[in-house]
């Protein structure tokens, strides 16, 4: 198809499509002359994933890049798979989080998995809150840790096994940019409804 | 305090508090003169809330400014001020909700607490998730519900009975802003514990 045609396909103008075949978030079209290219179906599945990372996700496009990279060049194993996957999720965060952060989570039994980028999210996500003047007891921690593994059960599913490796790490990045708004609205709705429990009888 | 005094005392640099102080984010401090003001602990405290919520919960200078203006007439009811907290942190989305999805909420024993802030930001969540081809299933998002409200047990404190609203306004939205980056962090560590339960004896 054209790229006009990949416009309508997509909902995605034009411009916006070249813009991403500039910053290399979309592969070329196959050349079909100095001012036309033919676009194809992976072109359609391209443009909707970079679209939901923007949209959903609000990754940068320096982070797209990097998603679509990964996915190019997809890691064999499938662990070391979601250890990419979480790596380009990962918000940019001001340096290593400090010793004693990691200590604590290998105290408590989370596992620290040696500095993988989701440990790394965890202590730079806490060494944040504790700096702001928010620390989390480790009683807390522990309980999140157990509702967040219940939370994950869903997400780990026996199909990835059978997957390629790139349509394995394109599901764990597509379903935790999805998903994290789910889940954190449902923290919310949860919030909701404790503090009607708790606290409305006293206000009305 | 001098403002060179509160550019110390926060560690954020004098055009920068310029800044916050024409945009509204931090109210002026008490004038001495055509080119002098004075400042207090307060403006230390509202500059350290503005940055964590920029720099950890990266909101927009418009949401940041919603939230110190929510703060400075929070309502009486605790009841209401959590759907405050919960709006100001709610991403700006396209429109309302298709009615499906609100019934569907319903229809799980979720509260749909008459669309409330935390309802629409879930029916939205779960809209966009299903426009994007990752539809979730009743018994992942009633597991997932399950889980959140384990998570939401320990924000929703009982020593917020005693608080000011402002107090407890500013705990809501606080807590939810720091707190939110550890809980997905956590979903990260214990997708990857599960993920090395499930395939790692496979792959190696």
């Amino acid at each position: 198809m054209r790229i006009s045609e990949l416009a309508d396909a997509t909902g995605v103008s034009i411009p916006t499509l070249k813009y991403y075949l500039r910053e290399g978030l979309l592969h070329p079209g196959r050349s079909q002359g100095p001012t036309r290219a033919d676009y194809d179906d992976a072109h359609v599945e391209r443009v909707r994933l970079v679209r939901t990372l923007i949209d959903v996700g609000r990754l940068s496009i320096d982070r797209v890049r990097e998603v679509v990279t990964a996915l190019d060049l997809p890691p064999e194993s499938r662990h070391l798979l979601l250890g990419t996957a979480h790596d380009v999720l990962r918000q940019p965060s001001g340096g290593p989080p400090p010793d004693g952060v990691i200590a604590r989570i290998t105290a408590l039994g989370l596992p620290d998995c040696a500095g993988s980028p989701a440990s790394t999210q965890l202590a730079q996500a806490l060494s944040a809150a504790e700096r702001a003047g928010w620390p989390i007891s480790d009683a807390t921690l522990t309980s999140w840790y157990a509702a967040m593994t219940r939370v994950a059960d869903a997400d780990v599913v026996p199909e990835l096994a059978a997957m390629s490796p790139a349509d394995a790490l394109h599901h764990a990045i597509i379903g935790n940019v999805l998903t994290d708004p789910v889940v954190i609205a449902l923290r919310r709705v949860a919030q909701e409804a404790l503090s009607a429990q708790r606290f409305e009888a006293r206000d009305s």
